[in-house]
């Protein structure tokens, strides 16, 4: 069974990303790439297209894959700055930090907005939606967020694309976490822009986002743009221009890219890794709760992305003790990030196996013996 | 003598950016850091100190380094995107590229704004500066570039600096290329913003841009961020609050960076690396000369970062053909960026030694004679 724990001396890392990634795809790392020169430019080109694919697109679907500098919260709000009228209005889906921050991007460009909110674990509400659609005409664009990596939530975006199709207005999804693990259909959700970045399911190394837009929607927001380096349509029109990035791009991260997705191919796609992942968070929950735990959501809305558990009761259980003790073991997992309720969160993403979960199961054993947290015995009687 | 050619494999590159870094550098990235963990925030904590250190800032000299996602452009950008009022006027004295992408920015910000334009063989003129500050109280930010990458020209940024201090505005210097090479006296040249990137003099990988910045402005900014992702203000709570980046940083970029600082320490910090760098330049230059091309640029504005040459006048020269056979042969060079002129540039940046400048002349050397461009032994004669 493969494992990455022998290709790397590094702690393993379970998270919404950066992640683990292979030995190889770092090793892509060791060449400085002119990028200006045409074998680069060849290398973002075949990125690009291999993205469209990815996302079933085909060339000639009407959509255009643009990759630009930056973490992915850049990418999302380089959709707005670029694809948003003057006089535009995006209604927002949000139940987490992530939909919370598309909110906090359209105040800074003082797009004009509204918050379809509920609660962190409540999925998106696509009947409110359409509600919402239906007596507020202003509103030209819908946003949401795939999997919600706050909690680990999957929002119904066919469901809500739907919507925004009978009512003919623009859909912007943040995929950052899902895409390239569970699959996306484009034309069904009527997706207008999608964003991801290349430290998320593909498994590369963090340095850019990648936006897949209709080409005909982005290529109606001429003059739009609020932002110089965040213009999307100046981004791929340079791209279209060259095939060179306007700006400096992160050279050794396109190339750590370039590999991943070799590897995602060699592994069999995105139905191949979704189901790695899919058996990474089920060996997780099994495991986490016959040791007790208590998964945050409900089974029902739960990703096979990144899982919430709830802290235990006893007062022994403190974060900060529990994350150090992991970490000396090896294993690096993450904080909460959600209002309501005390939780850690463990990720399946990355270059993790079954093995390295099984690994992460005993050392969070150990731990949880070496705090003596009482609840522990009780639960599993 | 030290060359970089027995450590890579790649062709080595005389551009302004990315450039060709060192093995040790690139291997800094082939381990995978959790954006969260204690030890990752020590090294950035670290970075962030030893560039002030670099800039000639301790601590408690009221400057702050804000790292940020992107390219050089991104940086430059947030700073005006974060620092200029709502009312603000921003005055930007170009003789380039780099001067001209920033009225760029302002314009897509919004922000107003007045060219002080000198040709591109031409400094920035601080008399001129004088007499537009004095005519027009509404600007209240000026803006320069250091080395003027499209040409290789100097501008004169302390000669500036107290001309923005005479009338008490405040100044902003895109140090992109000199930054880490060339010293800069930040209270002398009274800056209050300076931008530079993490591929330039400091020889990492690209990734990410660094501002160093006057506390008291910055703090004084609050509430004036036009995108939230470029909110140097924002990034810099981030990294006080927890010491982290708001948003996934890249990692391997960062790590990169750190292996960076400390080989920049072992050459012996900014006067040696400027030492090699102007070595390069004056060996490149000669045997440029030699061989018949012309350098664009006056000696005395020329500087020792990255030369432009004008092309042959023989009709058998082409740009694309000569680039080719330099590439065949190891070397990558860079186009022209002039409007007035058919240029071409050389930099003598990055992990290049006075071997490597040797090597990449007897190249061109090869590369003229194969080309039979005439005008070459009419000119040595």
């Amino acid at each position: 069974m493969p494992t990455s724990l022998p290709t790397s001396h590094d702690k393993l890392l379970f998270t919404p990303g950066p992640l683990t990634t292979s030995l190889s795809v770092k090793q892509a790392m060791l060449r400085d790439a002119g990028s200006w020169h045409f074998e680069f430019n060849a290398t973002v080109k075949s990125i690009r297209e291999k993205l469209l694919r990815l996302a079933g697109l085909a060339e000639g679907s009407g959509y255009e894959c643009v990759l630009l500098q930056g973490s992915g919260t850049f990418g999302v709000e380089a959709v707005f700055a670029t694809c948003i009228p003057p006089s535009g209005k995006v209604a927002v889906l949000a139940n987490g930090a992530y939909g919370e921050r598309m909110l906090l991007m359209l105040q800074h460009l003082k797009i004009d907005h509204v918050a379809l909110r509920t609660p962190e674990n409540i999925p998106n509400d696509p009947m409110a939606l359409d509600r919402t659609l239906e007596a507020d005409k202003a509103i030209t664009h819908v946003a949401a967020v795939h999997c919600e990596t706050t909690t680990g939530i999957l929002n119904p975006i066919r469901e809500i694309g739907e919507v925004v199709q009978k009512h003919r207005r623009s859909f912007v999804v943040d995929a950052m976490s899902s895409f390239g693990a569970i699959p996306i259909d484009f034309r069904q959700a009527g997706i207008d822009y999608l964003i991801s970045a290349a430290n998320k399911c593909i498994e590369g190394a963090p340095g850019f986002s990648f936006a897949i837009c209709r080409r005909a929607a982005l290529f109606g927001c001429e003059g739009y743009a609020r932002s110089l380096s965040l213009d999307l349509l100046g981004q791929l029109k340079g791209f279209e221009k060259n095939g060179q990035f306007r700006y400096t791009p992160p050279t050794h991260s396109i190339l750590a890219f370039a590999q991943a997705l070799r590897e995602l191919e060699e592994e069999g796609g995105i139905a191949a890794r979704g189901e790695r992942y899919r058996r990474n968070h089920e060996v997780l929950l099994e495991g986490m709760c016959r040791l007790g735990f208590r998964p945050y959501l409900d089974a029902s809305v739960q990703s096979f992305i990144i899982t919430s558990f709830h802290f235990p009761d006893d007062p022994r259980f403190t974060f900060d003790e529990f994350y150090r003790r992991l970490c000396e073991k090896g294993f690096i997992i993450y904080p909460g990030k959600i209002s309501q309720a005390d939780t850690f969160r463990i990720g399946s993403i990355g270059r993790l196996f079954e093995a390295d979960i099984h690994a992460l199961l005993d050392g969070i054993r150990r731990t949880v013996r070496e705090m003596e947290i009482q609840w522990l015995s009780k639960r599993v009687a």
